[in-house]
């Protein structure tokens, strides 16, 4: 048995227009997102890829995505599970502020530790603070203390692994084929245990927004052949411009 | 404890444009009926009225309802929970016939028989009908002999009704507010069971697109009060739209 993956990050965000940091930000897509979204569906039906079930986060850019590409591959009406767990990560106090400001404010040194330090996350988010997700009435399940405040991508593989494992594989191993629209972070994670990424190179990995990534898995639920991108021309560009953020 | 549940029958379709009978014919929404959608939103939040799960049909005009209303009530992040059971009644071989030419062809009476009878079906589709389900993917899951071929009120309210008790109820036990996005006729059925409604009188009923109805219910999951429309005036205006159907 060959089960198949399809990881979808989401399209390009109001905030990523304006080159602010995000993370929990509920922002929404605009409308070249809105259009990424919309070849990402067009991209499955070309090549076939049809997803039977649908694993989102739990912020509206990656639900608007998902709904958007399902509806122009003819499959809005598939099951839907949603998890914080498959949140981008936490940007903590950087969160609302501006990627060139902050370059230039803390330099490159800083800038890259906090973009992509494996274990160092960024200054914790006050609670009170403007872009805080506190009292958000998605998280109201959440545990005491599961709530972050801030994220280094060590964090988000400890909160996304365990979905992975309980939530995920399961749909897998049912035979569907799953589809999981979620972000930058979330799927580095993803892709750095499936790929088996060490921690030294995981920063060197960009992954481009709106195109699908397409694994096919064995039985242990690990890749028996490298991911391909629908469309690898579009992935590598966009993971350039993924990689070049920051710069004005 | 008072449950609240909030019923949402899909804005305006293509066909509901043209004036064709759609019954599970997966079209999507108009221009027009995108915008009842957002309206519907828009509603709840000024109403206060904040859904905790959505359940959905698995027709595509529903889906993209729920989704666009929900988006504008920022709770694109809900629950979602969908079933073949909440589908618009299967109109049989009316199913993508104009609603003028077939009331001119047969004329009113056997017009209205097919449109509001409680237990006369119309004629059976034939499985390699342009308009079948048969084959359709999302309907795989279904036993031998459970897709319908034609259905009439008195049909839909005995597939539906097994899914308000063993899906809807248990979230609303719960606690958690309910969103039903769903049909003219899947809803009626609902409305028939939450307030009582006669054989004889219900075809007299007629839900409008895309304005939020809200009920509120006791212990027993039925109404302690008159359901109430969140925006009275254009309801009442769509209900009179609704039954004027067919004429041209």
């Amino acid at each position: 048995m060959v089960y198949t993956l399809v990881l979808l990050r989401h399209g390009q965000s109001d905030w990523n227009q304006k080159n602010l940091f995000t993370g929990w930000v509920d922002v929404r897509l605009s409308e070249q997102g809105r259009a990424e979204a919309k070849r990402a569906g067009e991209l499955l039906v070309e090549h076939g890829v049809l997803p039977d079930v649908l694993h989102t986060s739990v912020l509206t850019r990656a639900i608007q995505t998902a709904n958007i590409a399902l509806e122009h591959a003819d499959r809005a009406w598939i099951d839907v599970r949603r998890s914080w767990r498959l949140n981008e990560r936490h940007y903590g106090a950087l969160q609302g502020l501006d990627k060139a400001e902050t370059l230039e404010k803390y330099g490159p040194e800083q800038f890259m530790l906090w973009r992509r330090s494996f274990d160092t996350p960024p200054p914790v988010l006050a609670d009170d603070a403007e872009w805080s997700q506190v009292g958000d009435p998605r998280y109201a399940g959440l545990a005491d203390g599961e709530l972050p405040r801030t994220e280094c991508l060590k964090d988000v593989i400890a909160r996304m692994l365990p979905y992975w494992e309980s939530a995920i594989v399961p749909d897998l191993r049912s035979g569907r084929t799953v589809v999981v629209a979620a972000h930058g972070n979330s799927l580095r994670a993803l892709v750095k245990h499936l790929d088996g990424i060490g921690d030294d190179d995981i920063a060197e990995l960009n992954i481009p927004t709106g195109i699908p990534l397409v694994y096919e898995l064995g039985e242990d639920f690990m890749p028996i052949a490298p991911g391909r991108y629908l469309d690898p021309e579009a992935a590598a560009a966009g993971a350039a411009a993924v990689a070049a953020q920051g710069r004005k």
